[in-house]
């Protein structure tokens, strides 16, 4: 059985959920209450000392890091592939993906947000200025990476949805929130809405989640 | 020939000069200004439009973001090894380095102090405090990480440096020059060693690339 630590919300549990649906492979939806603070207590610090979601538990083993989870399941399910074959590709693939995982994500997730107001004493205002900040730029940046690549089709790489993909949806979905512009990168928001049209994508979004709230 | 596109002090761009060094491969350096802004200059933007460093040329291609380089080498130059053979510890390798490289690096990077100075007016004990946040919390983190995946030797996995050491380092060079404690992480400052003895780490450090200042 699989089993999935996830929260609704999280961009990076969503990232995993998108990838499980995929794959066409199911799981059990184990709800961490992130808001509650349920990630820093004892029971789930035994499940993830890191304190972090998503955790994928599969094949007797606990995975953590949604990119490592990812490529987990790419080297044990191969199909349908979230990678090309070619090297340069994956490469170009794996790039986009860390646009967004390292670039803007790490930035905007609560613990971040929350320290800004705590420690730095940001209002509300200035807390949704950072936001917006990071993801806009970073939006540019990565739309300019793929049009640089020259290999995007329907999706960021050719016509088929992988890795990138299913770390660009999160983020855009997390951008909408913070009503961060969105049209300086028209290229992304007609590759999201050619994710969107797809089942896997669709069930794998927020409000469909049992904790949704 | 292979260029890199490099800045001394660039944690992203010491992981690439580590692996190619662990890997023998020569490569000619190409010195990037990152605070005299070279990287936001129309040249640089022609190599790369994200305007960020690392940047590999090689084999006719222009790779981006660090952990996406490092793939696409052990991809196609697989001596010696940066990630194990099982599908689960090359996960345990590629969490323990998604740790460094998004919940730690990307908080404390030079734009990052920069709009914490600028926009929220943050002085620099409050700037110092910040990063200090992120680096004692991520590396406990890690080190928790590590330890409950059991698989741990001389380097992050057994005997054998890897992608999650050669992500490790920088981030330890990093932590020091903001006098952040690291004394809470004694298994990883004990990797941390071993990796420095190695010629591979020593020569890709900040004081013996050309444009150290």
């Amino acid at each position: 059985m699989i089993r999935l630590y996830s929260a609704a919300r999280s961009s990076a549990s969503f990232r995993v959920r998108i990838a499980l649906n995929l794959k066409g492979l199911d799981y059990e939806y184990a709800a961490v209450d992130l808001r509650g603070g349920e990630q820093l207590g004892e029971a789930f610090r035994a499940v993830n000392p890191a304190a972090l979601v998503p955790v994928l538990e599969i094949d007797g083993q606990r995975l953590v890091q949604s990119l490592a989870i990812l490529e987990y399941l790419e080297e044990t399910r191969p199909e349908p592939p979230l990678l090309p074959r070619e090297p340069a590709a994956r490469a170009r693939v794996r790039a986009a993906a860390l646009a967004v995982a390292c670039d803007i994500h790490p930035l905007n997730n609560l613990r971040v947000l929350g320290y800004l107001g705590r420690e730095l004493q940001a209002g509300e205002a200035a807390r949704n200025a950072w936001y917006r900040h990071w993801v806009v730029d970073g939006l540019a940046q990565l739309e300019a990476q793929i049009r640089a690549g020259g290999a995007h089709g329907r999706f960021i790489e050719g016509d088929r949805p992988g890795l990138a993909d299913l770390c660009l949806v999160p983020q855009i979905f997390n951008a909408r929130r913070f009503d961060a512009r969105l049209d300086h990168v028209p290229l992304l928001m007609g590759i999201f809405d050619q994710c969107m049209a797809l089942p896997a994508f669709a069930e794998a979004q927020w409000e469909r989640q049992p904790d949704f709230a």
